[in-house]
Parts: structure tokens; sequence; C-alpha cells
């Protein structure tokens, strides 16, 4: 029986994906206890009773490490989405009501509350690493997917080119998605996420 | 001849208003310098060559000193807004496009090129103090002015509650006035004013 190739060459077996996942976990840990910033790939090797040069034959680098936790964690953002906004009969106001409420719960929770993975989070969007602009791009399709469904239905106006609205509302969304602003929103992430849905929705109105 | 009182108590002559002054613009150098967050008051007496006690004698803290300074920085933003939008004969439409156009290339100038002093508004804006409080206030009654007269002109919608407007709008806008929201908003400067503008304006359209 014919196996197809593996897609990445790093991951060479099942048995070196499951090291990877091991190193990315204890990674995870540790860094959610000391952070991301003062922690050298040799902490992280003493910490996890790895040798450095081991670690080294999985990730090139303590940043390619903390890019797996930031997918990670960006992704199960992302999954969260998804699974509020693809239910069945929702009207495009109340899909994109979710798509705000999901992202800024989801985001509070994994940045702040419970993993503490805002240091690393802040690190991938201050340097942009590739994880966050997968991110960016993947809030900014939902965003098109509910404008461009809204409009269909007649339920959005159609005179503003698509692309500025897009934009103007993945924008106005920031403040809530990116960890470096919302971390001086946290005041604010009770209220004001309904008063920008609601903004947004009466620049929406046909 | 009868002269009034002095309003408040710590300024008490024009000789100690001159010499208040002259330590906020001493600090005001300094600080540019060396940074707020680093600097003591007692650098700060050694740097400009008054003892420390007679630094105190002007003011109670280095909040104080850089409670001036952030004032005085702030007031020149809103004097320049407020020239901006008092033109006869505008619609409210573009005084509100003035408003935020004015609040952004004043803020960033202020701020991040000329005088450096993003330093001191990240803590006046972080640690709320009254200078950040007034100006936030401030702002708002702008966006409340150009709001309410838009409405009377029946340029803008009236449905939405005033007061759920103006706060809405306001939110909108803390990427672009508030200095720590802003800072990680240099990038995004040249283009997304008029995109958030013109998202504001459209939900206001009657």
């Amino acid at each position: 029986m014919n196996q197809p190739s593996l897609p990445s060459p790093s991951i060479r077996g099942p048995a070196d994906h499951d090291i990877r996942n091991q190193i990315v976990a204890a990674a995870n840990e540790h860094f959610s206890q000391y952070g991301y910033g003062k922690t050298t790939v040799s902490d992280l090797a003493k910490a996890i009773g790895f040798s450095k040069a081991y670690i080294y034959k999985f990730f090139d680098s303590k940043q390619a490490i903390g890019e797996a936790i930031c997918s990670q964690c960006l992704a199960e953002i992302v999954a969260a989405v998804e699974q509020a906004i693809s239910e069945e009969g929702l009207s495009a106001t109340e899909r994109f009501r979710r798509l705000v409420k999901t992202l800024i719960t989801t985001g509070v929770n994994l940045f702040f509350n419970d993993r503490k993975l805002y240091d690393i989070a802040a690190f991938s969007a201050s340097e942009r690493w590739p994880s966050s602009q997968v991110y960016n791009a993947r809030i900014k399709r939902f965003v098109l997917q509910i404008v461009r469904e809204g409009r269909e239905l007649g339920e959005f106006e159609r005179k503003t080119p698509l692309d500025e609205t897009v934009d103007a509302i993945h924008l106005a969304l920031r403040p809530f998605v990116n960890p470096l602003l919302l971390q001086h929103n946290l005041d604010y992430v009770e209220d004001a996420p309904t008063l920008t849905c609601n903004l947004i929705l009466r620049s929406l109105m046909p």
C-alpha cells in the first residue's frame, strides 16, 4: 500500500510528531510560569529534561517553539468562532454579533485568564510572526464571509466597495483581536463589544 | 486696590508661577531624554540645579510634575482640534473628519515625534491620571457636540440614543486617542483614520 509522503520536512514520522508535541506542551507550561521573553532554549532544555541539541533537532529556534504554541492558541480561537457562526439559519447580523463575542471571550480567556498566553501572543503580534499574520487573515475572511452573505441577503448595504467595508470592520475589531491592544481594553470587554457591534451594524444598514 | 485671591493654594504669586513653569520646562526636557519612569525627583533636582526640597515646595510628587507636563501636552491637542473644527460653515460630517484627523496627527507628533512625550502620556493613560481623564472627557464632548449638530441639521440619524452613539464613537476612536493603543497603531495612521471615519459616518447616516 502506498503511503503519501508527509507534508513538512521537519516532521519525519509519527514518533517525531509526538516528541514535537511533547516539547511544545512542556514549553507551554514553562513559558506560562516564567514568561516567554526571559526564557532561553537552555533554560527550557533543563526544565523539560532534554538536551539543548535534542530540542534543536525538532525546532530551529525558541521562536519556532513559540510559534507552535501560538498557532495552537490562535487555532483554538478560530475553531470557537467557526463553531459559533456556522449554525444554520442565523441572520448575517446575528453571525456578526457571535463573531465579535466569541473573538473577545475566547481571546481574553486564552491570553489573560486560563493559560496566560499573553506573553507569547504579544511577541507574535508585535514581531508579526506568521501565526499572527495567519490569524489576522483568518479573522478578516470571517468578516468578508459574513458581510458578503449579508449583502446577498439584502441585510447589509451594497454601495461601499466590499474591500473597504471589510478592511474598516477588521480595523474596528483590532482592539479586541490583537493581544497588544486587548491588554489595554480589559476594562472594556463587558460593554464595549456591544457598543462596537451596534455601531458597525448601523454602518452596514442598507 | 483689591486684588482677587489666586485660585490655587499652591500658586502663591506671579514669581512662584514662573518658578513652577521653569521646573516643568526643565523636567520636560529631562524626561524626554531620560524617560519619566526611570527618573527620580533627586535626579531631576540635580539635573536642573535646584534642591529636592525646593522642588517639593512647588510640587507634591514626581507625578504632580508629570501631570503638569501631560496637561500642557493634552491641552495642545485639544486646542488644535478646537481650531480645526470651529471654522464657520462646515457640515457636521466635515467637522467629524477634521476632529479625527487632527486628533491623530497632533497626537502622533506630540507623543512620538517632536517631543517624545509618549513615556509620560502612557503613565497618565495607564494610571488614569486626572489629565488623561480630563482629556478623554473633552474628546467625548467634541464628539457629542458634532453628533448633536449633525442630528439637528438632519445630516445624521436620530433613532439611536444619543448617549449610545457618542459612547460607541468615542470607543472607536480610542485606538487613535489613547497613547497606549496608538503606539501599536503607528503603522496604521496613514489609512486607518479614513477607513474608521468612513465607517463611523456610514453608521450615522439617517
